[in-house]
């Protein structure tokens, strides 16, 4: 089964925006089993469009669309392929409700180049958006399957993941073997110190197959394998599971895909424990990622972003002497980190806090260096520990691993409290 | 002159990394007025390579190439080029030099296969690699260019900048008029009303082009212009950037492209003005967004996030009777935004404070459905404004579009103030 993916629109084409769709895609067709042997990007042209249509169904059996479904005169993906496969193009009625009602339950008046995102095929399965207002389409012609999707990742994933997946699934992959596969996922390591610990299961690999991957501060181990039933896969990837948390059980805290913002949220409901945050140079990106998560608001009750020394002093209490002065250890010190996880957690009489100060740069702050954070972890009746970090990398890499980093200790120690609750 | 970029890897089918590369280099060639109109992204298979540069040659006059010129038995990129023009291949004894150079240098024992990044082709330009060791070419055949570059952005992009930008300056745009381009960034409008309010001008087109595109709650214009002379093409997208900004002047905040952020911080720096934030449902979002900024702290002073009532009572002074009861309007409402609003600006004795409350699902509250969310803006000896929105989308996109939508009245403000002091 051969797959090529064409993503559509002339801003690609002039790099104004990067291809992520066709990464994901092609990743969630390897998942599936299948091959992606071609990426295609052509503009917002019929004619060119059409030939890539062409083109790729000369030579791929699995077509993916992604971009020019959108309401302007310059989305023609759905008018070139209804061209090449010799099909009308209507607009679907039940869609167009739905178009409709978003602009009636928003008292704004609908364009009527809006119409043009309930525009179907003859004879086509329409893919449901859940996150915007253009639909989607499937469409299987002489034993070609093609599938169209929109082009923001917001509204191609969803649309991907519930309604293509499942369509491909039935229609397409009805009789190989199917693929299994584990997400593991681990914090505090770096991908190559990872590789390191396990360089000798993942050269021996074979079943399962492991594909570690790191995204910034965050590493990720990807189990595979085929087999005919899914007690048969199981087994084969709890066995290779265990072997590799025997390795680092220090560092891997989830067996499935998920951040650990979720994995935290998720021990701290457990326990019935509540959290609290003072932010300085990460400015609000802890807290952003905790609240991100649906449920978060019955472990974490708020916090502070205390960018500026003024608002440390008023809103967590910290001594001037400790901020400002010829002797003061300032913003940026383990004193501050420390009076900041304290009080934060005092505030609000939570059982945890964690604190993060720093210089996320560019320019060096107080004579320290770009990249030096002091991060704190407060714990109800616990003595509050600090660490130092130092972090190598731009402002935006600074900020995230230092807010990665607090959250790993606190995992650490709640795993350590899970533990004791155990014995 | 029709460009064409093709990007060799498997890894990139895979899904494993994103063509970053096709992005940037589509970028510089649009920059010198070389349109693209294909990106191609093949596996390391020498028979589907040299159907692509066939293809690639027959329908494009410039090929650039990223990706597969290493030192693996994979990298083919080279040999597949050599076949498809019938030219022979050679190790450059003036390149191997530096290979071999590098590894002496360094003590290591070099393997054979690194000989293979000293590969080049008949009659063809070495492109020095600054930062790696596989050297790229640049060749002329039958009035086709193609240019072969590593696959490493590290390396890629000053061989790019440094020797392949030149030898296409010399070789290939001897008479060509350079393209000049401007960005016009609005907010406060989607992205189909925007083009609906410049429908005729968008249609009449051809010089300057005027080509919308949209993010998340922004939507950005590109002018773009050739010309003989920059002063020329400057008159040129001067002339429809002011007819644009008379067509929208309460959405167009920015003649460059920032974020509605970066154009806020830029104002209120010049204005020295300060600014603090309340947000309960975007939860850090707005602030980590404005702290993402470096100078940030010049403005911006730290802000809370509120995300329980218990945080809205003990740091903002909710009254409780707000927050809970019968008869309680509820954390989402328009007197609980205006209160936190108030009670930020006060607390840090900011100029301006904004408040962000709502219900950014996936499930409701309050009785209140998703993506009920008000926002209030508050202003030294001013009133407090309140603005209700009703967001349609998932939990992230309604955070977004929260805290995107306050910043815009916030910049309006901004912008009468900025009017008034000319007056």
């Amino acid at each position: 089964m051969k797959a090529e993916i064409i993503a559509v629109g002339t801003e690609l084409l002039l790099g104004q925006i990067t291809n992520t769709n066709a990464r994901y895609l092609s990743q969630q067709l390897s998942y599936m089993g299948i091959d992606v042997y071609y990426q295609t990007v052509v503009g917002d042209n019929l004619n060119r469009l059409k030939q890539a249509i062409e083109l790729a169904s000369s030579r791929a059996d699995v077509i993916l669309f992604s971009g020019g479904i959108g309401p302007t005169q310059d989305d023609l993906t759905k008018d070139a392929l209804a061209e090449v496969l010799g099909r009308s193009i209507y607009i679907d009625p039940a869609s167009m409700e739905k178009v409709a009602s978003f602009f009636e339950g928003r008292d704004i008046t609908m364009t009527e180049n809006n119409r043009r995102q309930a525009l179907v095929i003859e004879n086509s399965h329409v893919l449901a958006n859940s996150t915007g207002l253009a639909v989607g389409i499937a469409i299987e012609d002489k034993e070609k399957y093609y599938i169209v999707l929109p082009g923001p990742p917001k509204e191609l994933q969803p649309m991907f993941e519930n309604e293509a997946k499942p369509w491909l699934l039935e229609h397409v992959l009805t009789d190989e073997h199917p693929i299994y596969s584990k997400m593991l996922k681990f914090a505090g390591i770096g991908e190559s110190a990872l590789e390191d610990a396990l360089i000798d299961l993942i050269s021996a690999q074979s079943d399962p197959t492991i594909a570690p991957y790191a995204k910034e501060a965050e590493v990720t181990i990807r189990l595979t394998t085929k087999a005919a039933t899914e007690k048969e896969a199981m087994t084969k990837l709890k066995n290779m599971e265990a072997q590799i948390r025997d390795r680092l059980p220090n560092h891997m805290y989830a067996d499935q895909n998920i951040s650990i913002e979720e994995q935290i949220l998720l021990m701290m409901t457990g326990m019935k424990l509540t959290l609290t945050a003072a932010e300085s140079c990460t400015g609000g990106l802890l807290m952003q990622n905790l609240t991100l998560i649906p449920g978060s608001g019955n472990v974490f009750m708020g916090g502070v972003v205390c960018y500026s020394n003024e608002m440390k002093e008023k809103m967590l209490n910290v001594p001037h002497e400790l901020l400002e002065g010829e002797n003061a250890p300032g913003a940026v010190s383990p004193e501050v980190a420390e009076v900041l996880a304290d009080e934060a957690r005092k505030t609000l009489d939570t059982d945890f806090a964690v604190s993060i100060t720093g210089v996320a740069g560019p320019g060096s702050s107080e004579r320290k260096p770009v990249g030096l954070v002091y991060v704190g972890l407060a714990e109800r009746n616990q003595p509050t520990q600090v660490f130092e970090l130092n972090i190598r990398g731009n402002r935006e890499s600074i900020r995230v691993r230092a807010a990665k980093s607090i959250l790993y200790r606190l995992w650490l120690r709640l795993s350590e409290l899970q533990k004791e609750s155990v014995k």
